[in-house]
């Protein structure tokens, strides 16, 4: 049987060359929507406006992690949605680490001594010996796990129920949310967009963190109360925040997160899909897919990951 | 036989502290440069100053790693210096890994766009594939290997002669320092200063980088001819350069290092001398001094480290 796939994506063309490489059986390309596409590769908002021409669809491949705009009750759920995993836990752990290092060497306020002329050679910080909680151990949390004990960190991690990766030195659930960051320098939020983790960053999550203590959200824009975290960094309560996802994007220009002195905003860059890491996917789901196996990364749209 | 120790560090207290806890046998303490001290544990430049009143001295530890002032040839050489290794690798790696993400994750770039409200979601780097360089290859060196191959990174290794460090992909010496350096995305220079590494890094040595090279010193200024390093940067012929250490520090203020915009500067606070860590290193020596053994890391005052 033969397959045809639709590409929806702003960097389609570089999709389409590496998927041509490859040389799939029984594969063949659609340039637009049309009811004989039984596949779709793109991006979840793209592949939601083209869902109603795709009568024939039979499996969607997410090229993002996060799928919200598949997820909305009213669009269609009769097809096989697969996510993308497992590709961006080194960006994320090169990401995290970096901005910890950051935090710790006071790289920017060093940069802004060398503009004054001044000689600021006040002690630095170190990554060793720290305490970092990860809300969210999935394949990326499990990375950046694994990159924490790297450097000497010691990893608390807060799930579901899982306590699947070895890298993890003591594992929460349920009701243990407090007892999970009390005590923590870095606070990392890796969770998905889902009903339970919506506004978990609030103010007695923040409260519950010492003064000197970084929050760094690269999970979603959701799980973060933004007016109680703009507050509590506006009265110091921690010493700050690097933020890569928001309750809204692109950040609306009268937001208070754009001034606030120690928040810094990286515009959700923090891992992108690298189209070479995508197509390997792809590729591998596409085979399992020809011989009716079952695919990798498969979304449930109830729980919305 | 009792032993007689004067400590000569600014944070002295913290160093007895430290060494009281530990309890060693035969061990007093001297608070003042004395004919009895045959034990001196400090900042070399301190040291000099009160080698002439310490004529029973038999043993120095230096608390950095870099001994100039000792090595004066005017000054004396008739006791047994040892210098602090094995303690600045993992603080060094932190430092290099810190400002590589910071190079690729655009930092700077990124909070300047903030303060313009502007949504900077331009690509980022990785580490990962990338090739790094080193210049000098001991026990810091080796730990920067091992953290770059940690990160996926490709590792180059110049030495006068040494290929200890399995974590280094392939290894130059001698007359190949050019093809060490030629299509290196990260070069970082971590040797001591001797009259073989002054001036290393100049213009032919620059000439050889990519221009989209980054250039790290956490080495010696001396080893950067900083007039050809100066005009390099400010032509962009390489990306950019972060140096923690200068010629003459703290570095003058008419120096145009100051006003360069691809350049970081951070005023030799790469790898700070813990007293957890050195204490730990004099304890050891002792108890070998207090045997009659030879001690760790002593430094060869004609070879300079």
């Amino acid at each position: 049987m033969m397959h045809k796939l639709l590409i929806l994506a702003q960097d389609g063309n570089k999709y389409r060359a590496l998927i041509e490489e490859a040389r799939l059986d029984h594969l063949e390309f659609a340039t637009q929507p049309a009811a004989d596409v039984d596949i779709v590769l793109g991006e979840p908002s793209l592949i939601k406006v083209a869902l109603e021409s795709l009568s024939a669809l039979s499996w969607a491949q997410s090229i993002w992690a996060g799928v919200e705009p598949l997820l909305d009750p009213a669009a269609r759920r009769d097809y096989i949605l697969t996510n993308a995993r497992g590709v961006f836990g080194k960006l994320m752990s090169e990401y995290i680490v970096g901005y910890l290092l950051a935090h710790e060497r006071k790289m920017f306020q060093r940069i802004e001594a060398q503009k004054n002329k001044h000689w600021e050679d006040s002690d630095t910080g170190t990554l060793r010996g720290k305490m970092i909680g990860l809300l969210g151990v999935g394949s990326i949390g499990a990375e950046v796990a694994r990159t924490a004990k790297f450097f000497g960190m010691t990893v608390r991690g807060y799930t579901i129920s899982s306590e699947a990766s070895t890298h993890v030195d003591m594992y929460y659930h349920g009701n243990d949310l407090l007892k999970f960051s009390t005590g923590l320098d870095y606070l990392v939020n890796i969770l998905p967009n889902t009903n339970e983790t919506r506004k978990i960053i609030n103010a007695n999550l923040l409260n519950s963190l010492p003064p000197h203590a970084l929050f760094i959200n690269v999970g979603r824009g959701s799980a973060v109360d933004e007016s109680t975290l703009t507050e509590a960094l506006n009265h110091n309560r921690i010493a700050g925040a690097v933020l890569d996802v928001f309750e809204q994007e692109p950040l609306p220009k009268d937001h208070p997160f754009w001034t606030i002195p120690n928040l810094r905003m990286t515009f959700h860059t923090a891992a992108p899909s690298l189209a070479e890491d995508i197509t390997k996917l792809f590729i591998e789901n596409y085979r399992l897919f020809n011989e009716g196996k079952s695919l990798k990364y498969q979304v449930d749209f109830k729980r919305g990951y």
